[in-house]
């Protein structure tokens, strides 16, 4: 057997391969070995400062317009690789052409929404953060803030899930903003970014040192951030409280966003009966929640509150749905649901699993589901519902509140009224998304500002909206991603929102006659 | 000799006393014990989930609108007790009238700005973000932000420069949000803190839980730190990193905001001749901020840039200025300025300074200045101008871009052209604030936004706001407080935006028709 292509890093402006044996990525239906990443010896400090400096400077020449141009014609590089991408999706990520959608074309929009931004940004340098305001009764004598891109490098270390919308989904503001990107994805399904990036670089669109590429180990990364440099994180709740540790955060002042674990949940609102179509909007969003990307979604549904009454009702709805997933080998048109992304995923689901039976029951076993083209061997996991009608506050049942199984796997959980259910879903201590379900206009709107606060997104499902919302999970541009507590506390997208994290706010505090040559 | 009075805390809705000894505060001109403070076996987690419980709910069952109108009423409250927090100034605090002023009237000023924001606010319980977009084609849904007041506490640790103003700066726009305070003053100068929230309590004007004080050691109280919480620290470097690395902090996601050291800039524009307006207003502006408060201000100008031509000049004119400054006992009408706030404060400067005088020549020694009704023993002490020549990058000269001495000193540099200032400028790795002297529009304007991603604030005085600019380290509540990188990267103030740090930001998707009940 041959060895597998080891990927090169793209790092100061060169291809450069690490020089240890590398780490394997695998085809998580069929086991096989695909390419090998490796990041050993690398000069990072030659290599962040290379970034910091000249893509950096480079990138700062341009205006928003400018920047967004490019990001434009890199588009366009992506666009024509797109059947590539697809094929290493369905290798390295085992998801099915629906799923691999979700991360390649969801990425493309991403970067096509910011691309067109920089036209309305237009030929500036920086930009204006409010009016004016006057520092005392002589209006000579204002202040004036400003938002600069920040002088620094844009690390970000990203999920396996998303190889390809975690790269556009934050470089794609970083570059538009003038902050030069260095992506280090992670390790099972880095092929995909590096690709992408390889691309890019290679359609010579983008300056010198404003998109780099590291894959493998993390190990001192983190050790070259500079003071105005930022960091990005996706991942783990562990992950993201050893960045938060380490001296270039507690120390250097490194801007950080962490979006980690959230336990997401959809609630029923009180009052629609089993069979309603609230009740069936509910029922389909939580199947197609549960097995999109074998429910391998930071923002998919893992809890579902619905009133007692309708607990068995809800029961059967999701699980007659469930049951009609046909999960196995991707390369197979039968199959809706493919592949957990790697051994280590699927055993953590199944010991997530495990950990969750033990306060609930199996309402839908994904275990029943025989595997299409795949084998025991392979990383395919049928979907599971679980669920609990004593939810009610007792210890006994805390674990679905604060257990982020990250696969195909949700609990139904029962409640007694309104103010019952707000305070479940607010046990999950800050989640990423709530979606509500119900036809009473002014309840939904008063129960999503209730649950605002420990929310980065609330999304509504009404029967009005049922054929245009946009999905409980899927992360729109347009809005804000991120949330509270265990979601991180993290801010992204949201439009012209996701500039901000790459900008540095000023007030300059000037004559008025100073004030006006600022737009010069 | 009696035992002065024990301060107690008010915390859980009630006043109590910490059960140890006290830790004494003291005069810092006459030495004389003034009171104690304690808060040794505090219930600290009652005291907190009161705050958070009681107060968070009572203080959101508010609108912004009536929120305000409390503050205003605390304003009145404080205002008819002015006298009695200058003499606690004057005692704990050492300085002269027009000092104390600086962080009782600061503070009262800013106060009844959020005061007046809550009538801008208006009865609303939330705060829209922005404009709804559309999610698609369709215009039905839509993506609409808001932010909702967090559900947490606000727990401050505070400076000990700044116990009046750290106060309000800090607790108006959190009240204002709806989130209860809990307040930790600086020991060396409680009492003011103390009295002021006494006074407030005493006056019944807030909600139960709304406002709270715990004096003494801060002990114990990051580890009550929930989710929703929010952390607001002013102080040093060290202990800022000792927050960030709480657990509080990197595991639930406490949001932070560190206001820590700041080596700031004053820079004379090149082509600003000897005598020259800009010149005069660089030198009265430098003196002025080297006495104010004794230099104990975050805020205060630490290096002076000049080009190199005007360096002797500058020496000169700076010197003299401070040569005028009497200083001593702030009892005393003819002085102009008081103590250092405590011996241990006195003692850190004068090794800042010796560490500083190792690469700087001194150009007005403050051991020179007779005191005025104060003796060796007391914590006063003139103010010195340090210089060096030779700041070209060297490492010979790195200690003045590198430190805060936290007094009456500053160092005069000289540059050779405006690319070498600024990069002298930088040097600080990021500040709260940077002066700019000119009087060529254009030329302040560039400098301005060149420096802006560094610096928090940028003040510009050109000679038509001679008379009219509100000072460099004088911190206007409209405009931005903070800074990047060694400046701790916090933000505070900056009118409106200062309630942001107390809001979570949320997306609402949903119907028009629901999105329009949000209003409601």
């Amino acid at each position: 057997m041959s060895t597998t292509e080891l990927l090169p890093n793209f790092l100061g402006g060169k291809w450069q391969s690490g020089s240890g044996a590398g780490t394997p990525l695998f085809d998580p239906v069929t086991g096989a070995e695909l390419v090998r990443v490796d990041a050993t010896g690398l000069d990072l400090a030659g290599g962040f400062a290379f970034a910091r400096e000249q893509g950096g400077a480079a990138l700062r020449a341009l205006t928003y317009k400018q920047r967004g141009a490019l990001l434009g014609e890199v588009l366009k590089v992506l666009q024509a690789q797109r059947d590539a991408y697809y094929d290493i999706a369905t290798a390295n990520s085992g998801t099915v052409k629906n799923d691999s959608a979700v991360d390649i074309d969801g990425g493309l929009f991403t970067l096509g929404v910011y691309a067109r931004m920089g036209e309305t940004l237009g030929d500036k340098h920086y930009l204006p953060d409010g009016e004016a305001a006057r520092l005392g009764k002589d209006p000579l004598f204002q202040s004036q803030h400003i938002l600069t891109p920040t002088r620094g490098v844009a690390l970000f270390i990203n999920a396996f899930n998303f190889p390809a919308w975690g790269l556009w989904e934050k470089a794609a503001p970083a570059l538009l903003s003038g902050v030069p990107v260095i992506i280090k994805p992670a390790t099972a399904t880095a092929w995909l970014t590096q690709r992408m990036v390889r691309d890019v670089v290679d359609a010579g669109i983008l300056p010198a040192g404003a998109l780099s590429v590291v894959c493998g180990s993390s190990a001192g990364l983190l050790d070259q951030l500079q003071p105005f440099d930022v960091v990005s994180f996706t991942g783990s709740a562990d992950t993201a409280a050893v960045i938060r540790s380490h001296p270039a955060v507690t120390q250097r002042s490194v801007r950080v966003n962490i979006e980690a674990d959230s336990v997401n949940s959809a609630l029923l609102l009180p009052g629609e009966a089993a069979g309603s179509e609230s009740f069936d909007l509910l029922a389909k969003e939580v199947a197609r929640e549960m097995t999109v990307k074998s429910g391998q979604k930071c923002t998919a549904i893992r809890r579902v509150f619905v009133p007692e009454g309708v607990y068995a009702a809800a029961a059967q709805a999701i699980s007659a749905r469930l049951a009609k997933t046909t999960v196995g080998n991707p390369r197979n048109d039968a199959v809706r649901m493919g592949a957990l992304v790697s051994r280590t995923q699927l055993n953590a689901v199944r010991e997530g699993l495990d950990y969750l039976k033990a306060q609930t029951e199996v309402l839908h076993d994904g275990a029943t589901h025989a595997l299409v083209d795949a084998d025991a061997a392979s990383c395919c996991l049928g979907p599971t519902l679980l669920g609990t009608r004593n939810a009610a506050g007792s210890d006994a049942s805390d674990r679905v509140h604060d257990t982020e199984v990250f696969g195909p796997v949700a609990t139904l959980v029962a409640y007694r009224d309104l103010g019952h259910a707000l305070q479940l879903v607010r046990r999950g201590q800050g989640s990423l998304v709530c979606s509500l379900y119900g036809s009473d206009a002014q309840a939904l709107a008063k129960a999503a500002t209730e649950l605002a606060d420990s929310h980065g997104r609330v999304h509504i499902i009404s029967p009005d909206v049922a054929a245009l919302h946009t999905g409980h999970g899927n992360v729109m541009p347009q809005s804000l991603h991120g949330g509270p507590g265990r979601a991180g506390g993290g801010e992204e997208l949201g439009g012209a929102r996701a500039l901000n994290f790459y900008h540095r706010r000023a007030a300059i505090q000037a004559s008025t006659t100073v004030l006006a040559q600022l737009g010069a």
